[in-house]
């Protein structure tokens, strides 16, 4: 089956050649860019020196099965409309279909949305939770990489109305290429390593979108506390929440709750009692760790959720949503583990 | 004046001796260690080269001034009587003398308290606090890193009672030099690098020094989260704090309060709005950088504050705390700025 | 088809379960530690969560078709004959069948050697070099990461005569994980980040190793210098590597060369004119890039070659043997590209 | 003494307002700056937050006693004229008069040399080598990194024809804050961190700067291999320098003529045998670390030689020759010894 990549030289664009590239049943037919058309993929990427990968296109979209589009928001719904008519499924690895609410949209990108009537055809690519859902779909919105951490850590014990909804604080680290490949002051070494900070303070866009989920998970509206923070280093997301919970609920029954939502799940993984987890654990990887702990002294538990941000936070789960899309098995080329060390 | 350290090959010795060598009222007549005696210092720490340090010495304390114990909890409190008795002043950059009370002590660091009796006789070494009390005093208990950040960014808002005291969480990220010079998996670079991890989430040691602290500002005793991260960078600490704010509190109330309390110091520092504190910016500094946002959508401020922990978090404050002690002007020895890049 | 590993927890052994366990024709059944046997390989290394990789065992090694060493020098040699008799082939990962004068191994590595009637047995497991030879062997000598960068760089040129033999320099840098698991002060994060340094200088082990390969490819017995040094990096090792062309030879003439050795290795890549290499293209990957130029100011051919030591350096190209030794496909389970970024 | 700084946001500009700033004798008092003429210092540079530093200006020098130039090469010949006719002593750390024939300048920099008059005024800037020479000038050409590394191990080695000319490499490494605060795809944290490479090679513009000294120590013109690298590292030079010795040279012969020649010199150490240097000795400070071997087995001297790249490889070796030029103490305002950890 052939699918195409828009945005194909971002970090995201990469990750998703590194991975579509071993997966047994698709083929990179089209790597578009509109910075670099002309160019060979391998010689602006030689890490894949001899894969025969072909020069990279400008933006016009070729008869392709699925297309996965890595592009600054507003870019992508501005022409899904055309894409679909022709066929094509598109997983949208870009916000502009992950907010139910066109006015949210506008209020936190700044930017009136290009195709509100579109919005009610995505679903939103979280496997775990809405796996039925994708299976039918041609739109994929495919989620952000903190929420993606933060809703796995959340969405079992909101369901079962453990917490208490105005305490959650969702304190996140990322790795440096979570930023994009896009060069600034921001992103050089040189300000960057031997160095950590918070950014986006109370205003970060993934707010919204974290919010819009846990407020289904939980059957009520409500708002989080959400701090990201840059890490020097380069792939990885650890989310570190905290919550208050409800009266009566002890840690084995969140620890059961998280079990019983995750039992069947290949890429979910709740760590044994004591193994807090790593960033380094899902490098390169799909999976997802957890643990949690219930501070008795405060009433609070803490929760650890990891990714690594270009895997399950983007590449790896779109690629999980085309498979689920194309009926193939979920896992199908996402059977790596982590690099260590 | 003459000054020893014991401890002094551990990364805390190390930054002693930096900012001492420097320092242009104090001498440096004694280097103790219990595992290197007998080394030169310059050999086993060739920065220094050029220097005549001399030799490492066993832990037989010579008559000194002051005398700073960078050494494991207990062992310092075991001898403090004899050195006091001697006329020498102590600050312990240790544990021992940190809490008040010798049951929490206990409690937290499993070891009956070596020396309680003492314990009413030290102060504790955040001059910004305690300028009044360290002066006249012969027994400082250097406050750990953590804590330093943590009670610099709070006290001042607690005295005026304006965060609801049981909202506190502290989310806070270390360098790994905060760990030490012992060699273990957990420093190990290759385990380390490329990583992120929070560590002894609700049981770190410096919880109950924050809280003690944190009570004696508010008023009232209470109980903070805590929960401490290990950053791949050597040196650094950031704390994310947050609190709920009482009903009428506005941003620019906690930003006044702060300025009053913080408008005479030399080494805090309240950033210009929208700017938030780095790390890098205090790297080998004895300056602290805060920044704090009120969240209207959730009704908690956060706050953000940043020390380098062998500096403000450890040598630099400790050596503070020393010119307080002998009557020298607080800042002697500390003028340096934070490398950059 | 079952094998085993032993050192197991090492880095060279995760780095085997991580590409073992994706490959398709062979199933771990063996994972040997003489320090961790009865612990879940899960639980010490929770990245492979999920696989139900078993407990790990103490060293006695059950029946397997291959058996990769991951050993201290000595402890393999010791053992081989009992594992060859009993008709399981031998892949050592260490250094124990490598060089070919028990006397050289003797000088350099301080220790007797435990089984000299057995190093005729072994043959040198660049499959470049000899693929034909190893084939049909039981028994590997998995070369050193640093001699495998260098030998690719320089022997086709050798075999054509084309370098002064008296006149080749390798300067080497490597990544962090070559030094292995053991924790200690040189592997410390908060010695070895933001630093850079030689050791071993004209020591290091690797140099007899990579003489001897280097003068069978040129047919005369010769010495090169050889400076190892240490980069902050987990993985990676770059060659940069000096030598005087003989009279009339041209850059062209040596890409030629290369080009001609290595038109259909898959693992190896001439990069196009100007186009250095990077530790990076390899992250991760069984791949290998080189790239020279001709400094005619000089008359010197610089070279510079890049490995993964982890991978090409040691568990890939094992299991690159591996298939060889048991006639499947040698690019088996070795498809990965390098992760980027 | 009032001074002044050309190029004030560059790293080479931060890192001289953070030596100058503890300088007991000169104040800064112009810190001009093309791009970010009218902000605030302290704004920009938050380490520096409470100094009072003022704004950034546009590039009309005032008078001041002193002035460094950190610009891009070619800017600072085309004013320099004008500013020595005013009385302005000016220290030039870019390019423009470290070498002595602007054909070599021509050939290397592709610019026309804007002022070849003024180069016979210009006195090379490492005062370990022309100390009396810097005393009495107007115009130093501070040196570059590379260069200021290379010359100070090699020099003193060549004016005792102790090596053989055509036979000498420098393998150099340096830190990303080498190429400046430009924000490129060259310095972006994600493609730089765990990585290392070659960069220039055979055609970096130190070479000729390097040949020119090394050939004026010799007495005999000629060349040299010069390769430098990128490590993932923000700070620090380390050269690695091959030499055949001439017959009947000894290891001890050649450390005795680097005793005799920096016995005297305060930034300047020669380790004890077997003690390499590392980067991080000389992490934030003046000093310069060498060690040397002579392998028997090759008839090669290798040379390691250390320096932080920002401090004696640019601002503070341009402050040692300030103080030169102004009569001071040599180290004055150089008295901080490395960051360690």
């Amino acid at each position: 089956m052939k699918v195409g990549i828009l945005g194909a030289t971002g970090y995201t664009g990469q990750e998703l050649v590194r991975l579509l590239q071993q997966h047994p049943e698709v083929q990179i037919a089209f790597l578009g860019s509109s910075s670099s058309a002309g160019a060979t993929y391998e010689e602006m990427f030689p890490q894949f020196t001899g894969k025969q990968l072909g020069k990279l296109e400008d933006e016009q979209v070729p008869d392709v099965e699925v297309l996965f589009c890595a592009l600054p928001h507003g870019l992508t719904a501005a022409r899904t409309a055309e894409w679909l008519k022709r066929g094509i499924k598109v997983i949208d690895l870009g916000a502009d279909f992950r907010l139910k609410d066109p006015e949210v949209y506008h209020m936190w990108y700044k930017l009136e949305h290009p195709a509100p009537e579109l919005i009610p055809e995505a679903v939103y690519g979280i496997p775990e939770l809405y796996r039925k859902e994708i299976r039918g779909k041609s739109l994929v919105a495919n989620p952000g990489c903190f929420p993606t951490a933060s809703i796995l850590g959340l969405a079992p014990l909101l369901k079962k109305n453990f917490l208490a909804l105005n305490s959650i604080i969702i304190d996140a680290k990322s790795g440096v290429s979570g930023a994009g490949r896009g060069a600034s002051l921001r992103t050089h070494f040189s300000e960057v390593n031997e160095n950590f900070k918070a950014y986006g303070v109370a205003e970060h866009r993934h707010t919204p979108e974290i919010e819009q989920q846990l407020s289904l998970a939980a059957g009520h509206s409500f708002k989080v506390s959400f701090t990201p923070h840059l890490v020097p280093m380069i792939r990885g997301i650890l989310a570190t929440i905290y919550a208050q919970v409800e009266d009566g609920i002890s840690e084995s029954t969140l620890r059961a709750c998280w079990e019983e939502a995750y039992q069947e799940e290949e890429f979910v993984h709740i760590l044994p009692e004591g193994i807090w987890p790593q960033t380094k654990f899902a490098l390169g990887s799909n999976h997802v760790f957890l643990q949690l702990k219930l501070d008795e002294r405060t009433g609070r538990v803490i929760i650890v959720s990891v990714i690594d941000n270009l895997v399950k936070g983007a590449a790896g789960q779109a690629i999980q949503n085309m498979n689920l899309v194309l009926g193939l098995p979920e896992n199908m080329g996402l059977e790596g583990r982590g690099l260590w060390p």
